[in-house]
């Protein structure tokens, strides 16, 4: 077992801010080596986007990217790699053919595709297209004995003409933004978000157009409606996926529907508005896989040699699922592909860990974290009991990339401030890549909540933004052409020494308060 | 005819600095008033963009454009609506199909759409793609007997990775800019543009391209390819139109081809570099309309009463026709519709102008000015010989509007300094919509160019830039949700400002020295 020595440098650096905490500048030259002048993201990004394609949660696409990620994790000589169910998913599902296009009064192609997990259309249909108006059911009787086979859009005051935007669709943190994310306070327990849905009568609102909505819905199955056109967000060419339908086995038959760029849906909306005729044709075919209900992560490790640590484990990850109508490059291909890279760099420098590092690419984070989920359950605690299994004493942490391909600029505490002066400790020999905030703050949305919510330590970092709210999350521009090289390096190369850190560290990282057993999830 | 007084309030700020110059502002407060207030710009909007859609010269869009347009005129009241034949153009051509698709590695629909004036692939064809490489004629022997029905892409260095913008897609004008624009020095004839195609290199490098694009290009129509795709600029689902294939009755026959969005372009170029195969379905209907070749204006007028000022003209007008893969909103729906709502403007306040005011949509802009060019021609001279016809005498001046939906802002002089004091005092009341400014410079690539080339006054004004040139002009997605009907409804009021105190001028606008004529186009 090696040990290491600290360069005078570093401790006059390190020392002096945080006397505590250790940096290890050696490891550290060796891990910027090889992560910033050796690199793979581009090659990894390239499998995982160009070759693989879009990774939908059971899908042949997430498939063969489970397979790739296994024989791949197992060429850089990690131990252990393998998909682990972990738990039921539903059903797989695909599209086979996408083609719709608006032909009278015009013709024009439309940007779109089929909103996940719904049926294509059965062979080419092409109709006039009908606008459903309805704000109670009863406006529904109207339509009946009329839809069959028809195209239509239902009407909603929620479609708005689109806005131009006059800030620029890619940005970085800028200092001043950084600095007030250093300052934040902790987050008040129990205190509602601010920047919500708006109040209760916006809410009631909601809730009666998505009871109206369901209404409508049904209504359009009983009468086999042809296919339903429905506005997607985003403009330009690009359009933002919402949630798919239900991928349960035992799911209620729905309806052919299409999300249909802003442009396309505007322009249809207008003519059916101003009473003229609109012709549509389409041609969607999709496949459904029941076969295989169950999830995977993909899990691969590099054993730990320490003997009293070696159990112990250092976990990584991202989720390797994605949207359909991208490639999931920034959501998030971005995000396996850093984390990839760092166990490569690690295996590159011949790092030989005390802890266990182990990485898991998460399956199905889309529909509500179930990878990490399934997994926390499985190896540490289920949230809603509490009752801790031996694994929840042997991690250390768990660091998790998914907020685009924006560089690392920091991390997230999620609340636990006895991790905020190591973590500051780590940072400090990457603030000439730009990476040097802590901030108390939570962030969410993504797999290290998993981990949080049953008290372990979990984090995400800090990403420059980039385009990842303006034009790449869920969207179908969300491609390999996003992906910023040198972010991804610099990401790499900070994650990998965090990990390096935390697997040599003499104490585990510290821990928050346990938190007590929440109301089950349905 | 009524005589026409102005305020005291007026006359100081008017007479002020520009003391020859008389601004009518009983009239300008009426043409606000029904410019700002009872604006028609939506709706003739939507006419030309939703329901008429694209107006590729001579297409079967344009022609339905042309019918509403003298239909319209006819409706307001204006006189002599007609479609004027400005000379030969070409064949007309439509899409009725287009549907691209990469089907190997994994299924993703190609966001794109043909060349325009390219056939179709005569029904559905699928085939691996082939990457052609070639930097010599010589190289093209290795494809031989290889390419029948196959779809191929082909290598060039021009092709880049798409980089990320930091700046906003929409702009306006700043005062500073304005400000530099009003201080601007008149062009020295003869002096090469700035900003140029680069040097001697570059422009050689490009000409062997060419060469060899064409040599390539012969080669596949011999082989029967059964389609090209071709890099279209843009990104994030906007793609840009370049030039069409020739249109002329008698062109040599071209291969199918797409322009093809660079998401999608790069995706498969990226895996046909790295040896990936690559399977591409597409289904392409084009038609050829080589019946009617002509060429056609949309004219309409608003006659003069003044017994000695009725047989002048001044003339006000913008392309009508656009490319194919958008419905041309902003180029130049915006412009049409402007010019249009100002016919509309003088007619609702019955204005009864001393000179003669006439409307012209031109044909056939995007391939060379056809229309305007032609109408010169046969009105007022031709710029290759000089030889003024009647009406030269006549034309007090020409106003052009065609930079997309951005507000007017202010005019360029085209270097005829002897209007510049007139259009400052005629600007002057529209200060408090941002036009103040006046440019002695010169503006190019539209239809006051046809004017200025035989010595006539034919004036562009200032646009607010907007996304015209980072995502409409040219694009699949110049819709009609680009156009803003703040700006479009501020343009329409000063130019008919402009064009009433261009009517009831005492002289006609100043003009520059005749030019000499120039060498014929080919």
């Amino acid at each position: 077992m090696k040990k290491f020595t600290i360069g005078a440098l570093a401790i006059a650096f390190s020392f002096n801010a945080f006397a505590q905490e250790q940096v290890n500048t050696e490891a550290v030259q060796k891990i910027r080596k090889e992560g910033l002048e050796n690199s793979k993201v581009m090659d990894i990004a390239f499998q995982i986007t160009d070759v693989i394609g879009p990774r939908l949660a059971n899908s042949p696409g997430i498939k063969r990217g489970r397979d790739w990620a296994v024989k791949y994790f197992t060429e850089l000589g990690l131990k252990n790699a393998k998909q682990e169910s972990w738990g039921d998913f539903g059903k797989g599902w695909s599209v086979e053919r996408y083609y719709a296009a608006t032909t009278a009064p015009f013709y024009r192609p439309i940007i779109g595709y089929p909103k996940a997990w719904t049926p294509g259309t059965n062979g080419p249909i092409k109709s006039e297209v009908v606008l459903i108006k309805a704000d109670t059911v009863t406006d529904l009787e109207k339509y009946k004995g009329k839809l069959a086979g028809k195209i239509v859009v239902i009407e909603s005051v929620m479609v708005q003409p689109l806005k131009n935007s006059y800030t620029p669709d890619v940005t970085r943190y800028t200092d001043e933004k950084l600095a007030e994310m250093a300052a934040a306070a902790p987050a008040v327990p129990g205190q509602a978000r601010p920047g919500g849905r708006g109040g209760n009568n916006q809410m009631a609102m909601m809730m009666r157009m998505r009871q109206n909505r369901a209404a409508i819905n049904e209504m359009l199955l009983q009468e086999k409606v042809g296919l339903i056109l429905t506005y997607a967000r985003g403009n330009y060419g690009t359009f933002f996926t919402s949630n798919g339908a239900s991928y349960a086995v035992d799911a209620k038959p729905v309806a052919p529907e299409l999300e249909v760029s802003a442009e396309d849906f505007l322009h249809i909306l207008r003519l059916l508005r101003a009473g003229q005729k609109v012709e549509v044709e389409a041609d969607v075919k999709t496949t459904f896989y029941p076969q295989d209900v169950k999830g995977y992560n993909v899990i691969a490790e590099i054993p730990g040699t320490d003997k009293k640590l070696k159990d112990e484990i250092v976990m990584l990850g991202g989720h390797f699922d994605s949207w359909h109508s991208g490639t999931g490059a920034t959501d998030n291909a971005a995000g396996s592909i850093v984390m990839i890279e760092v166990m490569r760099i690690l295996k590159a420098i011949d790092f030989k860990p005390k802890r266990t590092i182990r990485i898991a690419l998460w399956d199905a984070e889309e529909q509500g974290l179930h990878g990490s989920r399934g997994y926390v359950k499985q190896h540490f605690a289920d949230p809603t009991k509490m009752e801790l299994l031996p694994e929840h004493g042997k991690l250390s942490a768990y660091y998790n990339l998914d907020n685009g391909t924006g560089a690392v600029r920091g991390i997230y505490l999620q609340g636990n401030a006895g991790a905020k002066d190591i973590f500051q400790a780590w940072l400090n020999p990457f603030a000439d890549l730009g990476a040097k905030t802590v901030t108390i703050s939570n962030t969410g949305g993504t797999d290290h909540q998993a981990y949080d919510a049953v008290g372990l330590p979990g984090f995400q970092f800090i990403q420059d933004p980039m385009d990842y709210n303006t034009r790449t999350h869920h969207t179908n521009q969300d491609t390999y052409d996003r992906l910023v090289e040198d972010d991804l390096k610099k990401s790499a190369t900070i994650i990998a020494s965090f990990v390096y850190h935390t697997s040599e560290r003499a104490e585990k990282i510290p821990r928050k308060e346990l938190p007590k057993p929440v109301a089950p999830r349905n």
